[in-house]
């Protein structure tokens, strides 16, 4: 289960904005491996890199030094179904009527094939299936006849889905957030300049000072001497966070609506323990993943927390994957079990949320053979039963393993002696957001947009049906 | 000086296409080393695989197993000014409203800026410098209203210039050669199928047959079961072949017009020695280019044919150049003189044309240093005073010799003893081809299209002022 | 402060022993990541295959099949002094008048260069600086008269330091380990074969049962149809087995000398509570290397342990490094602080040791920018205030913190309100492993084995001055 | 049929002597194409960089930058029999007591398995199957007790077969040819010191001046100053020159023995023509090879010289190999037929030797197919009966179309209307080289060193048989 890009934008009173873009993109790493790019502006021209692979492997020193200008947005790119190639890798560039455009989005747009298609009427034509190059078209074409906000304005009326962007116009850098707000976007304050970016740990790495979340709704335009930032506030509806991003896809040190990640993960294994807490030798988490929840979880009920299984911390994107009749060695190449830790012991091996249910399955038997007496397993999420639409590449429902299961079953299916998951108001009550601002598509099957084939629990007037 | 791009498109009855094209190109690789893409189309859908580099780098094995169908097109790409990157490899490929289109270019339009802003003030954006986009959207906009034909034909009287195209609407494959004909394309029949290319060498290697050039503003739509083609011959104006392509562009191999290239500088070789014969002990060419020249003038003149110049055949795109102090290593490191053939003799040294001089001037003086009593510069060309705005990318005008010297002066410049050229009704005489049928703009400075700055030679019907 | 190499040999019943040598070595990454070779065996000759970087890197699956044979042997290579090309990376392979020979060698040689001259007065040659080829000549030379065992023999007589060695001759797999079992060594049970490896990790990724680890002075040979091994203790000398490997070397799911490293880490971790605890507000570990101490810490003292620094887990080898008014970024990059989790509490910061002490200090101030209100510092192990020469490559005396100063004075450098360490007896306490049979070079400067201008703690007849 | 490896040696007054010796390897690339390596001396240390692939694709500015020091040595590698990787790229280094070696080796020895042997006896290891590695341990066995020189000559002893050689002992640069002189060596003035090479055309390449050939016995001692060079003697038997060097191997523009391969080769054609001339109405090369001596053919019949077959000067290592049954293909992405200059004439065609007779046999396919009236094939050089055992990997005997077929059959398989060869008194003419001076073991089968299994025309003192 992984997250879908994470975007970037940053503009100075003076100097080259693509080093910072890069350490800025650094942090950001794990919202997208696949691919990078980084784009500036110097006040004539757009000057861009782009690449497949990590953002260090992607960049040189030599690349951000051919890459000037005091403006500059970035983007990493996580792998979505299609063809791969560095085409495909944002940020999407342009030029138009009204001068260059570079586009970064983290999120998934819902109405792209019927806007496409209209396009197609008046004979455009799309270099690629990606939705962000719909969006380009729209902005663009809106462009001819409107300033800039009113044409993002009038792109944000016709564009229905998740989307977080940095975008470039020029040399000017602006930062949009989608009217429900799903996917994050934050703004920070630097030295000598602004930076807009997906999570705030892209602020940390520069030493910046994090100012506050982007709005939903709200479209942030970059002073293009540094010194601050206008803000439009052009729809303002219920918000529909998605609490993944606490659970699992934001950095722990990252800060989102003043609740730092770790903590609100450790708060969930706090209500995790205090609504379903057994008794038990030693808590231990999934690493890396459940570390925090198996933290709060020991601590609320002062049981020990100690280690089962053991990370191999070089485990990469790639190895020589094992013959079927090795399947157990694919799971002892990532994880190892410290067999003098679990022997005798019952165990309650603490995970964020389970979505296949394949590697869970696997840990409870290698707990068991390392000779773990009980083992108990508790998810800091709700079950998850349906796809995501909104910017995370899940699993198709089918694959999910709570799609046609209920919690005893899935207990049964992964071997566990116990199994419990937190509800969603227990996540509403760990985050202090009330449960009408969340998403909780993948958890409920109820989206807050339409979505063909799916429930949205919004009413025709944008209004949302079981809102707060 | 070089030729910008070949192109390729083939046919078949069934199989699949993209083998035989990847032979194609291999054929015809001199016309473009820095890139090379192949689109196919299997019935359903594109599939695309390019890269930077030769033919034989960019592609392999599994990547040719990997482009299925039986309808295929093919690009070489030569580097041009401007950002190099993937992205603009060639073919270009598109959807739109009408299906999918690619599209292999060879040759430069003239007009595109006016035709680029009149697209962006309808809110189109390009992602490209490339002219070859600009002629992408025109098509895909005529085919809205328009069925193929008519939208290519619309096509081509909107976009001016010089263009050779293979293009591929879905699975159907068609050649398209600009009115003027400045650059070759020929048509070949293969044993279950039919090939587009820009040189006759490309059906060679496929051991194939040709048919015939295609038709200066005719455009051939290969059949979808690969058993023949129509043809549509939509304009008929007085023709501009580029002579260059005779004269050191195409592979001597290659037959254009029913002329072999290599016999037509044969006759160019007799013909410089009849004109400007010269008493001499051997002959010699320049290598490679001026074999053939070379060979020609000796036979004609009854004189010793020996060659005083060896070419170092590993010479490739990349090798430490040597710094300032050691400028003659470089032309030794490609040329190599043959001492004992050359001391104490007169030598007539033939080349096929002189563009900036440089290396003209360092061969006359190896030779000198050699030994050689007198040194004879014969060019099977006219001297060239002007740059091609129409595919190719010679030089600057400043960078070429004769943009600003007379005959005598370039002669004493490079040092020899006696220079001569042909002249156009020499090359005219030679190709069996009216004056007035060539593109003779590099070697006059009068052209067959407007070109901003340039005079242009035609009226403005279109009909060519010097037309005979 | 890293370890160097790791190796492996496996022998099989039958089957190819490539691949589960590479999955033994992706288990040991930690103990190389320059290089790996591996070499087998397919009772004709061996077949190799080396290269530089992590193990994923160097092997595909092609690499593998291309290893026939039901012996081998593996090496991970780190980074030493001197030229690093794909010739320096192990095993070391040779023919000889006795068959071939491939050798792997886990430590450091100390008395190479005399035995290097004999070896030169007689004619040979040598073509690295590797102390492992002067090892491969001895046994070699040996090997003319002597059988292998006997040969090994002589070989482990004459040269001395720390070596742990998986070798091959012709298809034999061989395990030795030096009379000091300086490194680690131990001996596993597979489903159909044996495998020694550097630790037991390499043993579980395979499913495997850990036997023992091979004794100081110990030549374990692994039968030929992979049925069991015969063991022959060539040495019975005092031990002097370096304690850095349960402190940072080995992965903490290792089990050495019946010892979980994980557990002797908590057990440090107590033993640092009970002789220098302090009252804090939380618990931290500099991640990830002093996640054991502080959870045996925290829990020692009934502390809340909760991590105030987060490590960037996508830090790779490479990233573009921040120019000098930039220092700060380079921390940041790697780590990044949890502002709220710090602001206005005191951190007692967990770490196994300091080397150089410029992370240390770059830690306790980030920690003091984010609000901490104190910061103590406790180390899992003593000051370490001279080099070790025998397989680790920490840093130069002059880079050591504690060569010269005291405790105070590094408490004051790092900027610290307080800073404890643990002492030797705790280690041996923690350990449960006689001080007398440990080697404690880096932080007495008191060596087991003669190093030139260094103590030596061992009397002239090999036993050693201060062994219980 | 390729020859196998090129040899450089440069010793300077001052300045690095990487680059030169990159640009004279540059001019002998036509030597070996697998692999290069250059090893430098400083006064203090050697350098050594080495790699798989063309010499401008192992170097780049940089390695030659790391390459200091006056001395240096280079090699090229032509791709034999066994394991190919890095390691078995030339220069071989090692160091000894003496210092340190490098060698570069042109040739091959016929009797380095008993020497090998004998040196398994005494302890000594290998870590190739090279016979240079053989010689290295040789030499360096000899430098114990001898100086350079003696332990030179004593190796010379030792060692039988074909070896041109360039070393280094420390920084001093030696040439070494042996007693028979198989295989060429040349000594050069530079501006500023002397260079040792394969061919002359390295000295080219620098600008500077052939001084002569290294006699076939002797031992050439570059100064160590730049400033001249030692000549030793040390042998002085009836030589036995490889043929083939001015047949194939060399460069056109190479001077052997003052004779300018060139001209070698055009002397051939003219005897070919002498006598075995036939009526034709063109002669034609086999593009490249064959081009001097149909020049020479032509000129001596007065025929027209005409190229039918036209080479694509892009066919390099790798290409998409067709499938069995569109093997026609194969050729024709190397030779394409130039019909126009073909259909209805007799054609000469004329080669420098056949070997395996494939492509000969396909050539004269292709003419007849373009509509040749008669194929007439002349030969430059004799039957090739045997395989050579000093130096070049031509084919094993049963692979030699000559080795078991007369004239009249080869003619009969090749398909041509008639075929004539040079004989071996022919090359020795034209050579103006005593025929017992010229090594003719492919041609005749008998060679002028024992090879096991084979005839051997010299007599027991060494002396030869059959020398004049």
């Amino acid at each position: 289960m992984e997250e879908k890009c994470g975007v970037v934008g940053i503009s100075l009173e003076e100097g080259d904005a693509a080093l910072p873009t890069y350490y800025a993109m650094y942090a950001l790493q794990h919202r997208g491996q696949e691919g990078a790019g980084i784009v500036t502006h110097d006040g004539f021209q757009q000057h861009s890199e782009k690449g497949l692979g990590l953002v260090a492997e992607v960049f040189d020193d030599d690349d951000v030094e051919h890459l000037p200008g005091r403006a500059s947005i970035g983007h990493l790119r996580y792998p979505t179904a299609g063809e791969i190639d560095e085409r495909s890798c944002h940020p999407y560039t342009v030029t138009s009527k009204r001068g260059s455009l570079a586009l970064a989005h983290n999120g998934t747009l819902v109405n792209t094939d019927e806007v496409r298609a209209e396009f197609e009427e008046r004979g455009h034509t799309f270099s690629t299936n990606s939705d962000t190059e719909v969006m380009v078209h729209e902005l663009a074409s809106n462009l001819v006849e409107d300033g800039l906000l009113d044409a993002i304005k009038r792109t944000m009326k016709r564009i229905r889905g998740a989307y977080s962007l940095t975008l470039m116009h020029d040399d000017r850098v602006v930062g949009v957030r989608d009217p429900l707000g799903v996917r994050p976007l934050c703004i920070g304050k630097l030295d000598d300049g602004y930076i807009l970016a997906s999570e705030s740990v892209a602020i940390d790495v520069l030493d910046g000072e994090l100012v506050r979340d982007v709005r939903p709704g709200e479209v942030v335009v970059l002073d293009e001497d540094g010194g601050g930032f206008e803000s439009h506030r052009l729809f303002d509806e219920v918000p529909a966070h998605c609490f993944f991003e606490y659970v699992y896809f934001s950095r722990p040190d990252s800060t989102i609506d003043d609740r730092l990640v770790y903590d609100a993960r450790r708060e969930m294994g706090r209500l995790l323990y205090e609504n379903h807490g057994v008794e038990t030798d030693i808590v231990s988490p999934v690493p890396d993943s459940g570390r925090a929840f198996a933290s709060g979880y020991a601590e609320a009920g002062d049981l020990e927390y100690s280690e089962a299984l053991m990370k191999n911390r070089y485990v990469g994107r790639t190895f020589i994957m094992p013959t079927q009749d090795a399947r157990e060695t694919a799971v002892r190449l990532k994880l190892n079990t410290m067999d003098s830790n679990i022997e005798g012991k019952s165990v309650t091996l603490i995970d964020d949320s389970i979505v296949r249910g394949t590697t869970s399955r696997q840990l409870v038997k290698l707990l068991r053979e390392s000779g773990a007496s009980e083992v108990h397993f508790r998810v800091g999420s709700p079950p998850i039963v349906a796809p995501c639409y909104l910017g995370i590449d899940m699993a198709s429902r089918d694959e999910l393993m709570a799609s046609d299961k209920d919690v005893d079953e899935i207990r049964d299916e992964i071997g566990a002696d116990s199994l419990e998951y937190l509800n969603v108001d227990d996540i509403s009550e760990a985050l202090d957001m009330p449960r009408g601002e969340m998403c909780t598509g993948c958890v409920t099957g109820s989206y807050p947009v339409d979505v063909e084939g799916e429930t949205c629990e919004r009413t025709k007037d944008g209004s949302r049906a079981g809102a707060d």
